[in-house]
């Protein structure tokens, strides 16, 4: 007898983490500052949840210059869409039997 | 620039505090053990999730007996169904800015 948070993914529990990769799915590069302005975030704390979603490759960054500052800029995986389109349609899923 | 994680709330973040306000949505009341077969967890792992909803006061208790057997029942409270609503409501809204 199982229910449906089965196909709900770990790495997406935190609210944090869903608004990171929310906001990654409609942008296709943010960079950290613009990612704290979105998710009105402490720098520690975003740069935790990155971090966490970086090593499940479901986020990877990308490092340039822009003039002599470094940049790095932050982009979904293809792993990582199909992780949270997955993760959205159980959610979605879970809603519809709560109906 | 706030997004759309504002209004999902914290003690939902865990899947199976997910779970068990799922299943309580749909069942009046259950006992420990017919959660604990609906979420597939262990003892130590349930118990501590229903206690953090106890302690929100999004779950009750109800204890009696079977015979001589204790026998303790959750449910939703009425605060409960209305954080657990509005959490499916900003999940919902979540998954619709993503379509």
């Amino acid at each position: 007898m199982k229910i449906v948070t089965d196909h709900l993914h770990k790495a997406f529990e935190s609210r944090i983490r869903l608004g990171i990769m929310s906001v990654l799915a409609v942008n296709d590069m943010l960079d950290f500052n613009t990612l704290k302005d979105y998710l009105d975030v402490t720098d520690g704390n975003l740069a935790s949840h990155l971090k966490a979603l970086e090593k499940e490759a479901f986020i990877d960054v990308k490092k340039s210059f822009i003039g002599r500052k470094p940049n790095t800029k932050y982009f979904m995986t293809e792993l990582g869409k199909k992780a949270f389109t997955d993760h959205l349609k159980a959610l979605e899923k879970l809603i519809k039997s709560q109906q």
